[in-house]
């Protein structure tokens, strides 16, 4: 009896802390932007289960893929038959697959193009920019290009970029940043990835 | 011309290094066991979106979730919709809302036969056991039942366990263990949860 009493005071004191919390938060009145870096996984992952969050509430989402463009991964399949979800893909394979810096810029600039376009439309409540901290990384992209279509983007619209190495600028206009940090990895074990669970 | 050259020398040598890392690798022939904590953001995201990998390749999917179940939450939605997720919710929210061990306690225990169940079943390619490590933290589940569950997971089955405090003794037996860190997020710069993002 007194345990559970212990308990139910316990929570109800958590309970009160949590609502006090949430309380004093404010709607940003505006979308926000996330980051999702470091070297462990889920970086993308993490982010089209945002994009599932949010089509579950009926929001309109559009994701560019900078680098990852010619594999072909479950998520990609998934969304191109539920057909729900705006998609663009740089289409020319990781950096080292492509050996022709040229032809890597040019595929960037216009994957960017396309992102800039939807994060100002005004027509998305969603837009990810999977991979794009690589293409930053690379200089592909130029970070004073990313950080001004970001601020010029609609008010409406939250922005999720990803890629390991996230450039320190655009960390610091984001509102949440998540570093996945890796403790310990299945390829590292000597296990190749899976289908379904690593693409 | 020379720069165009050198680059392209760099990035033959990351494709090779890259292909033989690939190549020494082996499949597992078993499922894994993957782990997602840490205080940072994305450890339920980004377990949901592994399942829209998996549901693109079109593989089986089942979810139990623990703690959360009172919230409608965007994914829910989604999948109950989409109905292609076999997918069980506590049904008792969290914690300190319902200020009763006894019921906590039954309630995830028949959760956690629900999972057992999937596991063992064969029947599925992937099991989501989301907030799983926080009923562990409270002590409503041991970790001798969760760990003795999984060792006796059928070959096919892939586990993804979510929720920050993930106990030490599942993550040595896991294959993949990622720490979400948080860097900094928007809730702590005084914005409220927002829906299609954080729920």
């Amino acid at each position: 009896m007194t345990e559970a009493t212990d308990h139910k005071q316990k929570m109800q004191d958590v309970q009160a802390k949590q609502r006090a919390k949430v309380a004093e938060r404010v709607d940003p009145g505006r979308g926000l932007v996330l980051v999702h870096t470091g070297k462990g996984k889920g970086k993308s992952s993490s982010a089209f289960g945002v994009v599932i969050r949010a089509l579950g509430w009926k929001q309109t989402v559009g994701v560019v893929q900078f680098i990852k463009g010619k594999w072909i991964t479950g998520e990609r399949r998934f969304f191109e038959e539920a057909g729900n979800v705006t998609w663009y893909s740089m289409g020319e394979g990781f950096t080292w697959d492509t050996q022709d810096k040229a032809r890597d810029i040019a595929a960037a600039t216009a994957a960017f193009d396309k992102a800039r376009e939807m994060m100002q439309s005004g027509d998305y409540d969603l837009v990810v920019l999977d991979e794009i901290n690589i293409a930053l990384r690379y200089e592909y992209l130029s970070v004073d290009t990313v950080l001004e279509a970001l601020k010029a983007r609609s008010d409406r619209t939250s922005v999720i970029l990803t890629g390991r190495d996230a450039k320190p600028e655009i960390c610091d206009y984001a509102d949440t940043v998540t570093e996945m940090g890796e403790t310990k990895h299945a390829f590292q074990s000597g296990f190749k990835a899976q289908r379904g669970v690593d693409f």
